[in-house]
């Protein structure tokens, strides 16, 4: 069966997994970036975003690559696809990840209003869902034919398939920093009457991993 | 200079420093009793809590040990002390410890309801303060004598101390457990925003240990 996964979704020590404030030049929210440190120093992200040979391996490349393993399609809010709000103004935004994003199969944003499908390089297709999550999930789970599905975030998406209870698993990192404002994953989500449990807890020196399963 | 300092509060994977729906039957409200798996494995619970010279060592341990160390008086919330609300119907309550609770240095138990000095063996005196957070550290302090403040919770008292810019340093615990619903440590407290960091960061088997420190 394929599997609905959250994977690297990083989060502060107070619970928040985007700063406050986001806009073009804080595409995480003002302090947002401090989350990723764990996840840039690996093998895993220094490859998929740089090309780069560099990064390290141990417990959090494990997790970073995890994450791209069996992975056919992808879910993004919209937020996370870009700054642009409202009615797209024209075609021009194509994401935050230039020609060739790192996703290499089809990603379904999330929004309220519709744009035709974006071919990236590289096998990135971007499709525009304006029928809600539940749909957006019946066509990803079509387009990756067997494998899984990817839930990328933000908050707001990871909150409807909680709610949904159409999440398999989920990885959170939580990093050793403060952000005091912001969107927290787990705000209106009760996890424990949804039926997830922790099932693996571990921490390197950047952050600690744990992996919430539904029973 | 002596610290006011709260140690060992443990949190939630979702945040939350007690479950919901508090009694006598579930002091740290329900399910709230798995936080603790940690702080009870420890050799210094074992030794405080039950006399015992079973536990472990290691880095919860260690933890566990500081949180005793260089402490002169403590700070409890009234529904940390004891399950009564309201005005007190007599002085039966005691304390959930028995008559030699762990302190065994002078406890100031905030509360909205007066009753005299309740003097308890070994070296603990329970001392009821309606004046508020302010005039109750003050008073730990003067009663310390040098040495440092604990202020041992629970979740309501301890963000008044943070909101007053009042603790010095805090080790929480964060545990692998999910409550769902309950009291969050962070609710409503801006850390990033109070000068707060994240000093230190550790993990077991058990748990992920971080410092939060004022700068």
């Amino acid at each position: 069966m394929p599997q609905v996964r959250v994977e690297s979704f990083t989060i502060s020590l107070d619970g928040y997994g985007a700063g406050p404030d986001q806009d073009l030049s804080h595409p995480l929210g003002v302090g947002g970036e401090a989350l990723h440190g764990w996840a840039l120093a690996t093998r895993t992200f220094q490859k998929h975003l740089f090309g780069s040979d560099g990064g390290e391996a141990g417990i959090d490349d494990d997790y970073a690559a995890r994450g791209f393993h069996n992975v056919g399609a992808w879910i993004l809010g919209r937020n996370m696809f870009g700054p642009v709000r409202g009615p797209w103004p024209d075609d021009r935004w194509r994401g935050w990840w230039g020609d060739n994003p790192v996703y290499r199969v089809p990603v379904f944003v999330l929004t309220n209003h519709d744009r035709p499908p974006l071919v990236m390089e590289g096998g990135t297709t971007f499709h525009f869902v304006t029928e809600g999550a539940a749909v957006a999930l019946e066509r990803a789970l079509a387009a990756a034919a067997g494998r899984d599905v990817r839930v990328g975030g933000g908050v707001n998406v990871i909150q409807q398939y909680l709610r949904l209870r159409l999440i398999d698993e989920l990885h959170v990192a939580i990093a050793p920093v403060l952000l005091g404002r912001g969107e927290r994953l787990f705000d209106g989500v009760d996890l424990h009457a949804l039926g997830y449990t922790c099932t693996k807890h571990e921490a390197s020196a950047r952050a600690t991993h744990v992996v919430l399963t539904r029973q």
